[in-house]
């Protein structure tokens, strides 16, 4: 099988934290960043989100740099986390009117994305959950976020939604949080065109191992639409280049996505603060096709065998086996 | 609502760790331990673990306490997770032989449970899980899992089972792990005979704000069945006093019990390794009493008002004038 | 004793994040935050930012401010973190124009000080550290550290620096990351100028119970210059409200800040994104008041005698007595 | 350099947790764990824990083991933590009879050593600490912790001392905790025969990238006396498999250890609960072994030149380029 790599667009921007608000390099003009996509080696899609890279007014620009760059719109990630009128939620807000915007904003991406060749929008709610205890009225609010998806699923069932879970940050709890939480959420909402999208950086913030989570979306429902790569340190969002901190955790993953078989992108969501773009995503591809080329040069039915033995010390010698020079 | 206090037995025996493997104290007989319930006050049911306090063999014995001691018992632990032989998992063992002599551990005191006057059971899969990756093949386990609790489930309707998750120790991860995974569990199995254990530690190291928890249990399918109250550092499952570090959240939480109706167990589940276990048991419920008078004298619609609110400087507020005595 | 509290004067202004980086509130003009201060009750400092609050050619207006408002300058924390030019480093950047730059920075800050009545700035030193394994001469990196930090000590014995330690962010490791690194800094340094900034929150990010933090800082030369109050979920620098989170061991640490003799600034270091400023910080020293209160009203021959028993569960019923209403 | 590959002789025994507190195998007599290490390639030292492998009255049995299975006792560690009698501290005991015991014991066994051939003893005070907030005075503590080991020191200068930190376990806070604050002890301590003992995963899980913390320990008095090698998940000591998590950060750690001129043993702290002894540690100084030939076939230079640029993208591509197979 051949793998379509993709990237958020904002890998070739200039990353910002709260710190230098301003972001770690100049402003770069919109179509600089398409441009640096042809830097990179086998880069085939991308990832915009809205107000920062697409809005009603922009489509047009949009269509003309995919056509110019030859890339594939692998997914939209509608802008409900990014301005202050969603720090206190969105779906889930205490204000109708809020709420009613940010279902709309989604609705709006929905209509753009099909004239871009995209069917797959990406549901972040970063913004909804709580900071501090006696914050919030859960039961209410999960209502609320049920019935904001379940409106949205409905609105166009030609376009799938593909929710992110995140347990912190912004807020120091995000609702939907874990793979099981958001599993459970999925089965609830019942709809073929709703389902998930894993970044493997969230799962590892949640003390997740990627590869069973990848399990858990093929056993209930065959949910996995597309997936986010990074890395972290496990304790925050670090978002770093791919495996550069977990290198045997993402083999495994790289094996159960073949095994499940996934068919979707392989998107890159990194935030190089200090690194250059183009380097950063090449170096991050660079590792994901070695990881990928020891798996092939090695029979399925080894791996199998490992897997059906449950010996760790078989586990480490596999893996030291297909992946190290020496 | 009167609330019904139990705790472990355990809580008056001699805790032990991977270095003191001993005990930090002499061992304590059997008797002696149901005795000291005695000197807790408010304490009126137990918990007992397969193997540590029962077995098929000292039933009359326990009977004989529980009548002696005026005690209910509130829940059977079996022990499928303090013997070699379930080291590498249990229902989801690899060796068909230790999956059947689990399951069978499990009937059998589901046999027991209602001589001694008790209809639940808690299963808390803590053996099963990896360590390592490449160690498992997580759908083969997950479905050897859901199999092994309908079997049990349907073993005998009258007896309920309450699935206990952690998301690890003993194991790196286990994979009955969170309160999501547990409540999507809990709805692929669908039976009105299985259920949730909630122990606060275990939420509080998966990063869950537990008040959450007991809100999406009420509202998929209202299946908390009991509580296992301790605290931690939220890193570990370190089975301190109840709110010896997290005040505030307990607060909340147990706020939300009261607002979400439930009626069962106030149940410690803590590991005095270095205190005395009726002065631990003590402390642990006087901190219970304290918290549950001050919300008792707090109006439920000025909880609720903030609730609604979401404001933290108003819900900090609220706290600050609940509990603190200046 | 009177306490003497403070806060950062960025409480009343606009915190942005990585997503919201215009802020989640609009623009507030800077003497619309000094009036702020106003609202605030038992509030007599402030802290001022380089770069965001205070700079070479604003000197003056601050000072009519400060008049106009009765406010101490608590600290000025120069901005050696809040530029892209900082990014990969101050007193370790491998650019010895960085370096020099920074070094700088800091200088003119200690030559504005002492216009405005301080003596105190606070060295943060958040942008130097690495993100990435085989990214830092970690040697060559802390000796320039060293050096850079004498040179400015040397420049002014009249003013005093502050280190303040955090274990990550900006960077995913900080150099300067505990107090136990800090502490051996400053030892090396040997200078009586050159103490510790103690911020609480990066404290619980580094897994430090603060009170031993404040003892050792005592022990090893009696450095604690200064203190910045915030709460988090130990996990990354929430920079909430206080004791929002940790209460137990809020009243832990300021019974040993009066035991240390502590007399310096309680200085409010907080964001509150989603929160109004000014309820943040009464709510803060709200808080701080009722377990100053509490500390007050509790025998400190009680309190040693506790300490010196090392029995937990007279440590919690020590806890419940002082702290709590009921 | 020939490296040295030692372990803990533990490895071969019966590893137990809290709750199966009998061991996950059967008991291992004594020579059969000698024997053992024998079928380890390249093993030619042990480590022996005073209580579970030595005492006063079994050294001639050791001698005779050395002798039989030509191995070299690479350090000895006092049994400080492993009796219910230590639980409440050992140097920092509230009670002096405990203190003056733990001092004879670390005593007892610097006299054995020599007779062993062995002239290094691993301090490791996991019982001085504590668990709750208000249950330590920490001046005090840390004042009998340094006389204590002074006093140990000033005993026999033939005799080397390590101090292993460790965070927390099994304590929730040891107090000889991180690479900063042992530093800080050692060198208010003084003495040449007191160093550091450096155990990766203790490090990992107080955050800290161990490389760093080798390079630390080189620049303050060059104090590195002992490595323990082993792997977690950074939340825990979980005692795995060397590299089973952290690969990379594994190869930097192995490159300062070059850098800074260790000549000390390359030791195995592992703990292979569900494991086989004999299997884990070959696979573990298999990995060692690969990632040392990976730098072995790599420049110096190269690699200075990577660590004075800091570009995370380049020191990215070096790791996969000395690393990988593909």
């Amino acid at each position: 099988m051949t793998i379509k790599f993709s990237t958020v667009l904002g890998i070739f921007g200039s990353p910002s934290d709260r710190f230098v608000s301003s972001g770690y390099r100049p402003p770069v003009p919109l179509e600089k960043m398409f441009e640096d996509t042809k830097k990179v080696e086998d880069l085939t899609g991308i990832e915009l989100v809205g107000t920062w890279h697409i809005n009603e007014n922009n489509v047009d620009e949009i269509k003309k740099y995919i056509k110019k760059y030859d890339l594939k719109v692998s997914m939209i990630i509608p802008d409900i986390f990014a301005q202050a009128r969603w720090g206190n939620g969105t779906f889930t807000s205490n204000d109708p009117k809020i709420r009613k915007d940010a279902i709309n904003e989604v609705k709006k991406y929905m209509d753009i994305a099909p004239e871009l060749g995209c069917d797959l929008l990406d549901l972040w709610f970063g913004q909804d959950g709580y900071d501090y205890s006696f914050q919030m009225d859960y039961i209410k609010s999960w209502n609320l976020l049920i019935d904001g998806i379940k409106e949205c699923a409905n609105y166009r069932k030609d376009v799938r939604l593909g929710l992110e879970y995140k347990i912190k940050e912004p807020r120091t709890h995000c609702i939907v949080a874990t793979v099981g939480k958001t599993l459970l959420l999925l089965r609830e909402i019942n709809m073929d065109n709703v389902g998930l999208v894993l970044d493997v950086g969230h799962g590892f913030v949640a003390y997740e191992n990627v590869a069973e989570s990848i399990a858990l979306a093929k056993m209930f429902g065959d949910k996995l639409f597309q997936l986010h790569l990074n890395d972290n340190y496990r304790l925050w969002d670090d978002d770093m280049m791919v495996s550069s901190v977990h290198v045997i955790e993402y083999v495994e993953l790289l094996y159960w996505l073949k095994k499940t078989g996934y068919k979707g992108w392989y998107s890159l969501d990194i935030y190089p603060y200090r690194e250059n773009g183009v380097e950063a995503a090449n170096e991050s591809i660079g590792w994901l096709k070695s990881m990928m080329k020891a798996l092939e040069n090695t029979k399925d039915s080894e791996i199998e065998q490992v897997l059906s033995e449950g010996n760790a010390t078989r586990s480490m010698n596999l893996v030291r086996t297909m992946l190290l020079k020496y």
